[in-house]
């Protein structure tokens, strides 16, 4: 296996272009040498197998998915209650949509991973710490609500965001900004 | 083109069962014919391309996954209010895993629709129509709630199904007339 780790990194990039553009059947080594620029071949030298690729390539969407450390903390409003959750979730949908192609990568190998138990049971760990962490953070920090509470806005947020990258003119001129408050409005209680 | 309508309705049913299995990308009129045991070339009769193929295939899907008629009336137990809206919804969610393969189809489309913007006009269309109907048999059969409530129950069930088809684990032992319950008991107001 060769060890370049910048190289590594950069093949899992492509291979997440390639998955957002052509989906999980895509994600062949080949694509993801073209994808990346390289010397058709190179891939295969730092992924044993496809399942290898795939694995790494979700690793990777999760390392780019993640805040940026202290992000959520920087420059908050002098908020608190229902209207800081507002602000929290609206932080976080602007950074799922920036990272556009990442996130539709995700749901390509979410779907993937309906068919392949290894991934699923990947996915399931790294989802399942993730709502934790949030659960947590929000009981900690005193926002209102409970865990439900968290588990709700998440489940929200997932199908929001789904509309917003396959059907961004579902909900007219509801942008999601808007969409968000109203999602918090509605599950979040009166602190 | 060939006009046998039972054989065009098996060929789409075929390629729904390809969607799941493999992806949009895996949609070729060569898997088609293969899963639907028909000689090749025999989509190609069919279809006169594969973005007619795929646009047929999302109608069909919406066909399957669409309430029998009478079917959300049938023997409903003798509640109202937020009960109604729970047993609705479970009914619903019942249905869509029962049509597992139509409903990972779907999802599958809807990312293909990302790409696509002939396709994801058609989805646009077809959804809002859905969610519009939605809202107006909710607010005309007198169920507690505004079309806010239905829009975010709409959303939340999209979250929940993409977790239970991709992550069953996720919600731990929480199963989905659970977290559908819950679901409801937060956004629909009480009557």
């Amino acid at each position: 296996m060769a060890r370049n780790p910048e190289r590594r990194t950069a093949l899992l990039d492509a291979a997440i272009e390639v998955l957002a553009d052509e989906g999980a059947r895509g994600l062949t080594f080949r694509a993801v040498d073209a994808r990346a620029g390289v010397p058709t071949g190179t891939s295969s030298n730092y992924f044993s197998d496809r399942d290898q690729l795939l694995s790494q390539a979700a690793d990777r969407i999760f390392v780019r998915l993640a805040p940026e450390p202290g992000a959520l903390d920087a420059a908050l409003p002098p908020t608190s209650g229902r209207e800081l959750v507002v602000e929290l979730m609206r932080r976080l949908a602007r950074r799922m949509t920036a990272e556009r192609t990442c996130y539709l990568g995700l749901f390509e190998l979410r779907l993937e991973a309906a068919r392949r138990p290894e991934l699923q049971k990947r996915f399931t760990e790294v989802l399942r710490t993730d709502l934790g962490l949030n659960i947590r953070l929000h009981l900690d920090s005193g926002m209102p609500g409970d865990a439900d509470t968290v588990r709700l806005l998440y489940v929200a947020l997932t199908g929001l965001l789904l509309d917003h990258f396959t059907v961004p003119g579902l909900h007219g001129d509801r942008d999601l900004d808007d969409l968000i408050e109203t999602v918090v409005t509605r599950i979040v209680p009166e602190a």
